[in-house]
Protein backbone atom coordinates (compact mmCIF):
# COMPACT_ATOMS: atom_id res chain seq x y z
CA UNK A 1 0.00 0.00 0.00
CA UNK A 2 1.07 3.73 -1.01
CA UNK A 3 0.61 6.47 1.23
CA UNK A 4 0.20 9.78 -0.83
CA UNK A 5 0.36 12.63 0.85
CA UNK A 6 -3.00 13.45 1.41
CA UNK A 7 -3.33 10.62 3.79
CA UNK A 8 -3.96 11.29 7.49
CA UNK A 9 -1.76 9.27 9.73
CA UNK A 10 -1.81 9.30 13.55
CA UNK A 11 0.23 6.51 15.92
CA UNK A 12 -1.73 4.12 17.70
CA UNK A 13 0.07 1.94 20.66
CA UNK A 14 -1.88 -1.32 21.52
CA UNK A 15 -2.12 -1.26 25.35
CA UNK A 16 -3.44 -3.97 27.95
CA UNK A 17 -6.68 -1.99 27.70
CA UNK A 18 -7.64 -2.55 24.39
CA UNK A 19 -6.73 -6.32 24.29
CA UNK A 20 -9.07 -9.33 25.10
CA UNK A 21 -8.58 -12.97 26.76
CA UNK A 22 -7.80 -13.62 22.82
CA UNK A 23 -4.61 -12.07 23.44
CA UNK A 24 -6.03 -9.80 20.77
CA UNK A 25 -7.26 -6.10 20.13
CA UNK A 26 -11.12 -6.38 21.12
CA UNK A 27 -12.87 -5.72 17.84
CA UNK A 28 -14.80 -2.75 19.17
CA UNK A 29 -11.67 -0.74 20.19
CA UNK A 30 -10.59 0.00 16.70
CA UNK A 31 -13.50 2.12 16.87
CA UNK A 32 -11.91 4.06 19.08
CA UNK A 33 -8.44 3.98 17.38
CA UNK A 34 -10.68 5.87 14.52
CA UNK A 35 -12.42 7.96 15.96
CA UNK A 36 -8.81 9.25 18.13
CA UNK A 37 -7.01 9.37 14.24
CA UNK A 38 -10.27 11.52 12.83
CA UNK A 39 -10.20 13.99 15.93
CA UNK A 40 -6.27 14.62 15.48
CA UNK A 41 -6.97 14.65 11.36
CA UNK A 42 -9.65 17.42 12.20
CA UNK A 43 -7.32 18.75 14.72
CA UNK A 44 -4.57 19.10 11.92
CA UNK A 45 -7.13 21.03 9.93
CA UNK A 46 -7.28 23.66 12.63
CA UNK A 47 -11.02 22.09 13.52
CA UNK A 48 -10.97 21.44 17.70
CA UNK A 49 -14.32 19.73 18.44
CA UNK A 50 -15.14 21.20 21.61
CA UNK A 51 -13.99 24.40 20.54
CA UNK A 52 -16.60 23.81 17.51
CA UNK A 53 -19.38 22.76 19.62
CA UNK A 54 -19.14 25.87 22.03
CA UNK A 55 -18.81 27.93 18.93
CA UNK A 56 -21.63 26.24 16.62
CA UNK A 57 -23.75 24.18 18.67
CA UNK A 58 -23.04 21.51 16.30
CA UNK A 59 -21.11 17.75 16.76
CA UNK A 60 -20.08 14.93 14.42
CA UNK A 61 -22.21 12.12 14.94
CA UNK A 62 -21.38 8.51 13.11
CA UNK A 63 -24.23 6.89 11.17
CA UNK A 64 -22.75 4.07 9.31
CA UNK A 65 -19.72 1.83 9.93
CA UNK A 66 -18.78 -0.99 7.55
CA UNK A 67 -15.57 -2.87 9.01
CA UNK A 68 -13.11 -5.62 7.96
CA UNK A 69 -10.95 -7.19 10.36
CA UNK A 70 -7.91 -8.17 8.72
CA UNK A 71 -5.51 -9.85 11.11
CA UNK A 72 -5.05 -9.28 14.62
CA UNK A 73 -3.14 -6.82 16.27
CA UNK A 74 -1.69 -7.67 19.86
CA UNK A 75 -0.38 -5.87 23.22
CA UNK A 76 2.69 -3.33 22.26
CA UNK A 77 2.03 -3.08 18.13
CA UNK A 78 2.43 0.66 17.57
CA UNK A 79 -0.10 0.43 14.80
CA UNK A 80 -0.60 4.06 12.26
CA UNK A 81 -4.44 5.55 12.27
CA UNK A 82 -5.28 6.64 9.15
CA UNK A 83 -8.18 9.35 7.93
CA UNK A 84 -8.91 9.89 4.31
CA UNK A 85 -12.02 12.27 3.43
CA UNK A 86 -14.12 10.16 0.20
CA UNK A 87 -16.96 12.88 0.49
CA UNK A 88 -17.98 15.94 1.66
CA UNK A 89 -21.44 17.15 1.80
CA UNK A 90 -23.69 19.49 4.06
CA UNK A 91 -25.28 16.76 5.80
CA UNK A 92 -22.60 14.33 6.12
CA UNK A 93 -18.89 13.37 5.17
CA UNK A 94 -17.65 9.98 4.50
CA UNK A 95 -14.00 8.79 5.65
CA UNK A 96 -12.14 5.84 4.92
CA UNK A 97 -9.53 4.86 7.59
CA UNK A 98 -7.00 2.04 8.29
CA UNK A 99 -5.18 0.79 11.25
CA UNK A 100 -1.85 -0.15 9.31
CA UNK A 101 1.20 -2.33 10.87
CA UNK A 102 4.15 0.20 11.81
CA UNK A 103 6.76 -2.61 12.49
CA UNK A 104 5.68 -5.11 9.93
CA UNK A 105 6.07 -4.92 6.68
CA UNK A 106 5.78 -8.02 4.19
CA UNK A 107 8.49 -8.88 1.56
CA UNK A 108 7.24 -6.89 -1.01
CA UNK A 109 7.44 -4.44 1.62
CA UNK A 110 3.57 -3.31 1.65
CA UNK A 111 2.64 -2.28 5.08
CA UNK A 112 0.15 -4.80 6.57
CA UNK A 113 -3.34 -4.16 7.54
CA UNK A 114 -5.24 -4.68 10.94
CA UNK A 115 -8.36 -3.37 10.00
CA UNK A 116 -10.01 -0.79 7.51
CA UNK A 117 -13.65 0.51 7.95
CA UNK A 118 -15.84 3.20 5.55
CA UNK A 119 -17.24 5.70 8.56
CA UNK A 120 -20.42 8.13 7.32
CA UNK A 121 -21.08 11.01 9.63
CA UNK A 122 -23.20 13.16 10.10
CA UNK A 123 -23.57 16.60 11.68
CA UNK A 124 -26.17 17.47 14.18
CA UNK A 125 -27.62 19.94 16.49
CA UNK A 126 -25.75 19.06 19.92
CA UNK A 127 -29.14 19.88 22.09
CA UNK A 128 -31.49 17.64 19.68
CA UNK A 129 -29.02 15.22 17.74
CA UNK A 130 -31.15 16.20 14.72
CA UNK A 131 -29.55 16.37 11.15
CA UNK A 132 -28.69 20.38 10.65
CA UNK A 133 -26.74 21.46 7.96
CA UNK A 134 -23.17 21.77 8.68
CA UNK A 135 -21.58 25.41 8.97
CA UNK A 136 -19.78 26.83 5.58
CA UNK A 137 -16.64 27.08 6.74
CA UNK A 138 -16.67 24.16 8.49
CA UNK A 139 -16.83 22.13 5.24
CA UNK A 140 -14.65 24.65 3.61
CA UNK A 141 -11.69 23.81 6.40
CA UNK A 142 -12.51 19.45 5.43
CA UNK A 143 -12.53 19.90 1.47
CA UNK B 1 -40.94 -4.74 13.77
CA UNK B 2 -42.42 -7.76 14.38
CA UNK B 3 -39.91 -10.74 16.57
CA UNK B 4 -40.56 -14.14 15.26
CA UNK B 5 -39.80 -16.41 18.31
CA UNK B 6 -36.77 -17.56 16.73
CA UNK B 7 -34.86 -14.27 17.73
CA UNK B 8 -32.73 -14.04 20.74
CA UNK B 9 -33.17 -10.79 22.74
CA UNK B 10 -30.87 -9.43 26.11
CA UNK B 11 -31.61 -6.82 28.20
CA UNK B 12 -28.78 -3.96 27.93
CA UNK B 13 -28.69 -1.07 30.15
CA UNK B 14 -27.76 1.31 29.87
CA UNK B 15 -24.65 3.15 32.02
CA UNK B 16 -22.30 6.21 33.02
CA UNK B 17 -19.55 3.87 31.27
CA UNK B 18 -21.72 3.25 27.78
CA UNK B 19 -22.16 7.14 27.24
CA UNK B 20 -19.98 10.09 26.41
CA UNK B 21 -19.56 13.82 26.29
CA UNK B 22 -22.21 14.02 24.00
CA UNK B 23 -24.83 12.80 26.07
CA UNK B 24 -25.21 9.58 24.08
CA UNK B 25 -23.68 5.65 23.56
CA UNK B 26 -20.47 6.11 22.84
CA UNK B 27 -20.73 4.38 19.07
CA UNK B 28 -18.08 1.88 19.77
CA UNK B 29 -19.95 0.56 22.89
CA UNK B 30 -23.17 -0.90 20.32
CA UNK B 31 -20.20 -3.50 19.49
CA UNK B 32 -20.26 -3.97 23.11
CA UNK B 33 -23.60 -4.48 23.22
CA UNK B 34 -24.10 -6.80 20.10
CA UNK B 35 -21.24 -9.01 21.58
CA UNK B 36 -22.87 -9.82 25.18
CA UNK B 37 -25.92 -10.55 23.31
CA UNK B 38 -24.64 -12.96 20.92
CA UNK B 39 -22.71 -14.54 24.07
CA UNK B 40 -26.00 -14.91 26.03
CA UNK B 41 -27.40 -16.35 22.59
CA UNK B 42 -24.69 -18.84 22.87
CA UNK B 43 -24.78 -19.81 25.89
CA UNK B 44 -28.71 -20.19 25.38
CA UNK B 45 -27.57 -22.78 23.36
CA UNK B 46 -24.95 -24.50 25.54
CA UNK B 47 -22.53 -23.01 24.24
CA UNK B 48 -19.88 -21.36 27.29
CA UNK B 49 -17.11 -19.80 24.64
CA UNK B 50 -14.38 -20.19 27.52
CA UNK B 51 -15.47 -24.16 28.12
CA UNK B 52 -15.37 -24.39 24.31
CA UNK B 53 -12.20 -23.19 24.36
CA UNK B 54 -10.66 -25.47 26.70
CA UNK B 55 -12.38 -28.14 25.16
CA UNK B 56 -11.32 -27.12 21.41
CA UNK B 57 -8.69 -24.57 21.32
CA UNK B 58 -11.10 -22.43 19.10
CA UNK B 59 -12.25 -19.20 19.60
CA UNK B 60 -14.39 -16.91 17.37
CA UNK B 61 -13.36 -13.54 15.79
CA UNK B 62 -15.18 -10.93 14.03
CA UNK B 63 -14.40 -10.41 10.17
CA UNK B 64 -17.02 -8.24 8.88
CA UNK B 65 -19.30 -5.80 10.58
CA UNK B 66 -21.43 -3.63 9.09
CA UNK B 67 -23.67 -1.14 11.49
CA UNK B 68 -26.40 1.69 11.12
CA UNK B 69 -27.06 3.98 14.13
CA UNK B 70 -30.62 5.06 13.73
CA UNK B 71 -31.29 7.10 16.69
CA UNK B 72 -29.40 7.67 20.12
CA UNK B 73 -29.46 5.73 23.35
CA UNK B 74 -29.19 8.09 26.58
CA UNK B 75 -28.25 7.13 30.08
CA UNK B 76 -30.13 4.76 31.77
CA UNK B 77 -32.00 3.70 28.95
CA UNK B 78 -33.12 0.06 28.92
CA UNK B 79 -32.48 -1.84 25.41
CA UNK B 80 -33.33 -5.15 24.29
CA UNK B 81 -30.01 -6.67 22.04
CA UNK B 82 -31.01 -9.04 19.57
CA UNK B 83 -29.30 -11.75 17.78
CA UNK B 84 -30.31 -14.14 14.88
CA UNK B 85 -28.42 -16.47 12.77
CA UNK B 86 -28.87 -15.97 9.38
CA UNK B 87 -26.08 -17.79 7.70
CA UNK B 88 -23.73 -20.93 9.10
CA UNK B 89 -21.01 -22.64 7.67
CA UNK B 90 -17.56 -24.85 8.51
CA UNK B 91 -15.75 -21.68 8.42
CA UNK B 92 -17.72 -18.66 9.48
CA UNK B 93 -21.22 -17.52 10.39
CA UNK B 94 -23.16 -14.52 9.82
CA UNK B 95 -25.52 -13.14 12.56
CA UNK B 96 -27.70 -10.05 12.54
CA UNK B 97 -28.73 -8.06 15.55
CA UNK B 98 -30.44 -5.30 16.59
CA UNK B 99 -30.22 -2.71 19.65
CA UNK B 100 -34.00 -2.12 20.44
CA UNK B 101 -35.64 0.54 22.86
CA UNK B 102 -37.39 -1.51 25.33
CA UNK B 103 -39.67 1.61 26.48
CA UNK B 104 -40.51 3.52 23.35
CA UNK B 105 -42.71 2.60 20.65
CA UNK B 106 -44.28 4.39 17.75
CA UNK B 107 -47.63 5.92 18.14
CA UNK B 108 -48.22 2.40 15.62
CA UNK B 109 -46.72 0.00 18.37
CA UNK B 110 -43.26 -0.58 16.56
CA UNK B 111 -40.41 -1.19 18.68
CA UNK B 112 -38.12 1.92 18.14
CA UNK B 113 -34.39 1.23 17.00
CA UNK B 114 -31.15 2.82 18.10
CA UNK B 115 -28.33 0.38 16.07
CA UNK B 116 -28.14 -2.40 13.78
CA UNK B 117 -25.44 -4.74 12.59
CA UNK B 118 -24.69 -7.54 10.55
CA UNK B 119 -21.51 -9.40 11.90
CA UNK B 120 -19.63 -12.29 10.09
CA UNK B 121 -18.01 -14.35 12.37
CA UNK B 122 -15.35 -16.75 11.87
CA UNK B 123 -13.71 -19.97 13.83
CA UNK B 124 -9.77 -19.51 14.22
CA UNK B 125 -7.29 -21.48 16.42
CA UNK B 126 -6.60 -19.67 19.73
CA UNK B 127 -3.16 -20.18 19.61
CA UNK B 128 -2.29 -19.52 16.11
CA UNK B 129 -5.52 -17.24 14.80
CA UNK B 130 -5.89 -19.03 12.10
CA UNK B 131 -9.01 -20.03 10.30
CA UNK B 132 -10.16 -22.95 11.23
CA UNK B 133 -13.15 -25.49 10.79
CA UNK B 134 -15.60 -25.63 13.52
CA UNK B 135 -16.69 -28.79 15.00
CA UNK B 136 -19.10 -30.50 14.02
CA UNK B 137 -21.34 -30.55 17.25
CA UNK B 138 -20.84 -26.98 17.61
CA UNK B 139 -22.05 -26.50 14.17
CA UNK B 140 -24.85 -28.59 14.52
CA UNK B 141 -25.93 -26.52 18.21
CA UNK B 142 -25.66 -23.33 16.04
CA UNK B 143 -28.74 -24.51 13.23
CA UNK C 1 -18.59 -13.16 54.02
CA UNK C 2 -22.56 -13.07 55.56
CA UNK C 3 -24.48 -10.72 53.25
CA UNK C 4 -26.76 -8.92 56.16
CA UNK C 5 -30.43 -7.99 54.50
CA UNK C 6 -29.08 -3.84 54.04
CA UNK C 7 -26.08 -5.22 51.28
CA UNK C 8 -27.87 -4.54 47.45
CA UNK C 9 -26.31 -6.89 45.08
CA UNK C 10 -26.19 -7.12 41.18
CA UNK C 11 -25.35 -9.67 39.06
CA UNK C 12 -22.42 -8.79 36.73
CA UNK C 13 -21.02 -11.67 33.83
CA UNK C 14 -17.40 -10.48 32.51
CA UNK C 15 -18.01 -10.64 28.82
CA UNK C 16 -14.68 -10.46 26.38
CA UNK C 17 -14.86 -6.69 26.26
CA UNK C 18 -13.90 -6.55 30.14
CA UNK C 19 -11.03 -9.17 29.55
CA UNK C 20 -7.38 -8.27 29.00
CA UNK C 21 -4.54 -10.10 27.22
CA UNK C 22 -3.65 -11.44 30.59
CA UNK C 23 -7.00 -13.41 30.54
CA UNK C 24 -8.52 -11.87 33.22
CA UNK C 25 -10.61 -8.60 33.91
CA UNK C 26 -8.86 -5.54 33.71
CA UNK C 27 -8.18 -3.62 36.30
CA UNK C 28 -9.80 -0.50 35.01
CA UNK C 29 -13.31 -2.44 34.72
CA UNK C 30 -14.26 -3.13 38.04
CA UNK C 31 -15.04 0.77 38.16
CA UNK C 32 -17.24 0.07 36.19
CA UNK C 33 -18.74 -3.01 37.73
CA UNK C 34 -18.84 -0.81 40.69
CA UNK C 35 -21.01 1.98 39.36
CA UNK C 36 -23.15 -0.36 37.74
CA UNK C 37 -24.38 -1.41 41.27
CA UNK C 38 -24.28 1.59 42.26
CA UNK C 39 -26.70 2.77 39.60
CA UNK C 40 -28.62 -0.33 40.35
CA UNK C 41 -28.79 0.44 44.03
CA UNK C 42 -30.30 3.92 43.10
CA UNK C 43 -32.82 2.49 41.29
CA UNK C 44 -33.93 0.26 44.00
CA UNK C 45 -34.45 2.97 46.17
CA UNK C 46 -36.42 5.17 43.61
CA UNK C 47 -33.50 7.40 42.10
CA UNK C 48 -32.84 7.39 38.70
CA UNK C 49 -29.63 9.36 37.64
CA UNK C 50 -30.91 10.95 34.72
CA UNK C 51 -34.38 12.28 35.81
CA UNK C 52 -32.26 13.65 38.87
CA UNK C 53 -30.37 16.01 36.67
CA UNK C 54 -33.43 16.36 35.04
CA UNK C 55 -35.41 17.59 38.14
CA UNK C 56 -32.40 18.84 40.80
CA UNK C 57 -29.23 19.95 38.14
CA UNK C 58 -27.16 17.57 40.27
CA UNK C 59 -24.61 14.43 39.11
CA UNK C 60 -22.82 12.65 41.51
CA UNK C 61 -18.73 12.11 40.92
CA UNK C 62 -16.27 10.12 42.43
CA UNK C 63 -13.23 11.61 44.72
CA UNK C 64 -12.20 9.23 46.36
CA UNK C 65 -11.07 5.34 45.62
CA UNK C 66 -9.27 2.62 47.43
CA UNK C 67 -9.14 -0.54 45.44
CA UNK C 68 -7.84 -4.04 46.39
CA UNK C 69 -7.75 -6.51 43.85
CA UNK C 70 -8.23 -9.85 45.44
CA UNK C 71 -8.15 -12.86 42.91
CA UNK C 72 -8.77 -12.51 38.81
CA UNK C 73 -11.77 -12.88 37.75
CA UNK C 74 -12.27 -14.66 34.19
CA UNK C 75 -14.54 -15.43 30.97
CA UNK C 76 -17.59 -15.75 31.81
CA UNK C 77 -16.92 -15.50 35.33
CA UNK C 78 -20.96 -15.03 36.99
CA UNK C 79 -20.15 -11.87 39.73
CA UNK C 80 -22.23 -10.24 42.21
CA UNK C 81 -21.35 -6.53 42.99
CA UNK C 82 -22.48 -5.12 46.17
CA UNK C 83 -23.45 -1.98 47.57
CA UNK C 84 -23.66 -1.03 51.19
CA UNK C 85 -23.76 3.03 51.99
CA UNK C 86 -21.37 3.56 55.02
CA UNK C 87 -21.77 7.42 54.74
CA UNK C 88 -24.25 9.85 54.34
CA UNK C 89 -23.79 13.71 54.51
CA UNK C 90 -24.75 17.25 52.90
CA UNK C 91 -22.07 16.60 50.78
CA UNK C 92 -20.90 13.68 49.93
CA UNK C 93 -21.51 9.68 50.67
CA UNK C 94 -19.40 6.47 50.86
CA UNK C 95 -19.83 3.54 49.93
CA UNK C 96 -18.22 0.18 50.23
CA UNK C 97 -18.40 -2.42 47.35
CA UNK C 98 -17.30 -5.95 46.68
CA UNK C 99 -17.31 -8.04 43.29
CA UNK C 100 -18.15 -11.58 44.54
CA UNK C 101 -17.57 -14.52 43.13
CA UNK C 102 -21.22 -16.28 42.39
CA UNK C 103 -19.86 -19.46 41.33
CA UNK C 104 -17.42 -20.14 43.77
CA UNK C 105 -17.18 -20.66 47.36
CA UNK C 106 -14.55 -21.82 49.47
CA UNK C 107 -14.31 -25.31 51.57
CA UNK C 108 -16.05 -23.43 54.52
CA UNK C 109 -19.09 -22.33 52.24
CA UNK C 110 -17.71 -18.48 52.11
CA UNK C 111 -17.78 -16.45 49.33
CA UNK C 112 -14.51 -15.60 47.19
CA UNK C 113 -13.95 -11.72 46.78
CA UNK C 114 -11.99 -10.71 43.37
CA UNK C 115 -12.12 -6.98 44.49
CA UNK C 116 -13.57 -4.63 46.92
CA UNK C 117 -13.47 -1.40 47.13
CA UNK C 118 -14.44 1.82 49.07
CA UNK C 119 -15.71 4.53 47.01
CA UNK C 120 -16.61 8.51 48.31
CA UNK C 121 -18.96 10.48 45.96
CA UNK C 122 -19.89 14.11 45.95
CA UNK C 123 -22.96 15.66 44.64
CA UNK C 124 -21.97 18.64 42.53
CA UNK C 125 -23.95 20.82 39.77
CA UNK C 126 -24.14 18.96 36.71
CA UNK C 127 -23.07 22.51 35.09
CA UNK C 128 -20.37 24.14 36.66
CA UNK C 129 -18.96 20.66 38.20
CA UNK C 130 -18.74 22.49 42.09
CA UNK C 131 -18.95 20.69 45.06
CA UNK C 132 -23.28 21.26 46.54
CA UNK C 133 -25.62 20.54 49.23
CA UNK C 134 -27.86 17.14 47.88
CA UNK C 135 -31.36 17.63 48.02
CA UNK C 136 -33.30 16.90 51.42
CA UNK C 137 -35.36 14.48 49.89
CA UNK C 138 -32.37 12.34 48.00
CA UNK C 139 -30.21 12.00 51.36
CA UNK C 140 -33.40 11.13 52.84
CA UNK C 141 -33.59 8.06 49.88
CA UNK C 142 -30.31 7.15 50.35
CA UNK C 143 -30.44 6.45 54.69
CA UNK D 1 4.10 21.25 41.96
CA UNK D 2 7.62 21.14 40.75
CA UNK D 3 8.98 17.86 38.85
CA UNK D 4 12.81 16.09 39.15
CA UNK D 5 14.42 15.28 36.88
CA UNK D 6 13.20 11.44 37.74
CA UNK D 7 9.69 11.87 37.13
CA UNK D 8 8.72 10.23 33.87
CA UNK D 9 5.58 11.86 31.68
CA UNK D 10 3.26 10.59 29.25
CA UNK D 11 1.04 12.49 26.99
CA UNK D 12 -3.00 11.38 27.14
CA UNK D 13 -5.15 13.54 24.83
CA UNK D 14 -8.52 12.94 25.86
CA UNK D 15 -11.09 11.68 23.12
CA UNK D 16 -14.40 11.19 23.13
CA UNK D 17 -14.38 7.61 24.21
CA UNK D 18 -12.93 9.03 28.07
CA UNK D 19 -15.60 10.92 27.55
CA UNK D 20 -19.00 10.42 29.47
CA UNK D 21 -22.33 12.01 29.58
CA UNK D 22 -21.37 14.06 32.64
CA UNK D 23 -18.88 16.06 30.39
CA UNK D 24 -16.17 14.85 31.87
CA UNK D 25 -13.27 11.77 31.86
CA UNK D 26 -15.06 9.22 32.77
CA UNK D 27 -13.56 7.88 36.50
CA UNK D 28 -12.49 4.17 35.27
CA UNK D 29 -10.54 5.95 32.49
CA UNK D 30 -7.72 7.37 34.64
CA UNK D 31 -6.92 3.90 35.21
CA UNK D 32 -6.25 3.66 31.66
CA UNK D 33 -4.18 5.97 31.23
CA UNK D 34 -2.31 5.38 34.41
CA UNK D 35 -1.52 1.57 32.79
CA UNK D 36 -0.16 3.77 29.35
CA UNK D 37 1.88 5.77 31.08
CA UNK D 38 3.43 3.26 33.36
CA UNK D 39 3.64 0.82 30.21
CA UNK D 40 5.89 3.84 28.69
CA UNK D 41 7.76 4.47 31.33
CA UNK D 42 8.79 0.68 31.69
CA UNK D 43 9.71 0.76 27.73
CA UNK D 44 11.98 3.84 28.52
CA UNK D 45 13.75 1.48 30.96
CA UNK D 46 13.84 -1.07 28.22
CA UNK D 47 11.18 -3.46 29.40
CA UNK D 48 8.91 -4.27 26.83
CA UNK D 49 5.55 -6.39 28.82
CA UNK D 50 4.91 -8.92 26.09
CA UNK D 51 8.45 -9.84 25.04
CA UNK D 52 9.12 -9.69 29.45
CA UNK D 53 6.25 -12.39 29.39
CA UNK D 54 7.52 -14.49 26.35
CA UNK D 55 11.04 -14.37 28.14
CA UNK D 56 9.90 -15.17 31.75
CA UNK D 57 6.66 -15.98 31.50
CA UNK D 58 5.83 -13.42 34.05
CA UNK D 59 3.71 -10.58 34.17
CA UNK D 60 2.36 -7.10 36.46
CA UNK D 61 -0.90 -7.35 38.18
CA UNK D 62 -2.27 -4.16 39.99
CA UNK D 63 -2.96 -5.83 43.59
CA UNK D 64 -3.94 -2.11 45.05
CA UNK D 65 -4.88 1.19 43.74
CA UNK D 66 -6.03 4.65 46.18
CA UNK D 67 -6.99 7.49 44.03
CA UNK D 68 -8.24 10.96 44.38
CA UNK D 69 -9.79 12.58 41.78
CA UNK D 70 -8.99 16.53 42.01
CA UNK D 71 -10.86 18.22 39.06
CA UNK D 72 -12.46 16.48 35.96
CA UNK D 73 -10.87 16.80 32.63
CA UNK D 74 -12.91 17.21 29.51
CA UNK D 75 -12.96 16.35 25.59
CA UNK D 76 -9.85 18.26 24.04
CA UNK D 77 -7.78 18.24 27.10
CA UNK D 78 -4.22 17.84 27.07
CA UNK D 79 -3.01 15.43 29.71
CA UNK D 80 0.65 14.76 30.97
CA UNK D 81 0.39 11.33 33.23
CA UNK D 82 3.29 10.87 35.07
CA UNK D 83 4.66 7.38 36.79
CA UNK D 84 7.07 7.58 39.25
CA UNK D 85 8.69 4.42 41.52
CA UNK D 86 8.82 4.97 45.28
CA UNK D 87 9.21 1.04 46.49
CA UNK D 88 10.50 -2.05 44.81
CA UNK D 89 10.83 -5.31 46.34
CA UNK D 90 10.90 -9.26 44.60
CA UNK D 91 7.63 -9.79 45.08
CA UNK D 92 5.84 -5.77 43.96
CA UNK D 93 6.47 -2.09 43.27
CA UNK D 94 4.68 1.03 44.38
CA UNK D 95 4.33 3.59 41.77
CA UNK D 96 2.69 7.01 42.23
CA UNK D 97 1.02 8.89 39.41
CA UNK D 98 -0.56 11.58 38.85
CA UNK D 99 -2.85 13.10 35.67
CA UNK D 100 -2.09 16.89 35.20
CA UNK D 101 -3.38 19.14 32.79
CA UNK D 102 -0.81 20.34 29.95
CA UNK D 103 -2.52 23.54 29.34
CA UNK D 104 -3.36 25.34 32.26
CA UNK D 105 -1.61 26.62 35.58
CA UNK D 106 -2.88 28.36 38.46
CA UNK D 107 -1.67 32.49 38.83
CA UNK D 108 1.42 30.83 40.26
CA UNK D 109 2.33 29.14 37.69
CA UNK D 110 1.71 25.35 38.96
CA UNK D 111 0.43 22.73 37.35
CA UNK D 112 -3.36 21.57 37.71
CA UNK D 113 -3.67 17.94 38.90
CA UNK D 114 -6.71 16.17 37.93
CA UNK D 115 -6.12 12.74 39.48
CA UNK D 116 -3.66 10.84 41.42
CA UNK D 117 -3.16 7.49 42.47
CA UNK D 118 -0.94 4.88 44.58
CA UNK D 119 -0.53 1.89 42.72
CA UNK D 120 0.68 -1.55 43.95
CA UNK D 121 1.55 -4.05 41.32
CA UNK D 122 2.48 -7.48 42.15
CA UNK D 123 4.65 -10.04 39.67
CA UNK D 124 2.69 -13.24 39.02
CA UNK D 125 3.71 -16.31 36.60
CA UNK D 126 1.27 -15.28 34.03
CA UNK D 127 0.07 -19.26 33.45
CA UNK D 128 -1.09 -19.52 37.26
CA UNK D 129 -1.61 -15.98 37.99
CA UNK D 130 0.16 -16.70 41.51
CA UNK D 131 3.05 -14.40 42.85
CA UNK D 132 6.29 -15.10 41.99
CA UNK D 133 9.70 -13.65 42.87
CA UNK D 134 10.41 -10.67 39.80
CA UNK D 135 13.37 -11.49 37.93
CA UNK D 136 16.73 -9.72 39.27
CA UNK D 137 17.45 -8.29 36.06
CA UNK D 138 14.08 -6.51 35.92
CA UNK D 139 14.33 -5.32 39.46
CA UNK D 140 17.51 -4.15 38.51
CA UNK D 141 16.25 -2.06 35.47
CA UNK D 142 13.28 -0.45 37.73
CA UNK D 143 15.63 0.63 40.13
Amino acid sequence: MKHTASVFGWPVRVYWEDTDAGGIVFYANYLKFFERARTEWLRSLGIGQQALRDATGGIFVVTDATLKYHRPARLDDALTVTARLTEAGRASITIVQQALSGNETTPAGDTLIHCEGTLRIGWVDAATLKPARMPQHLLEALK
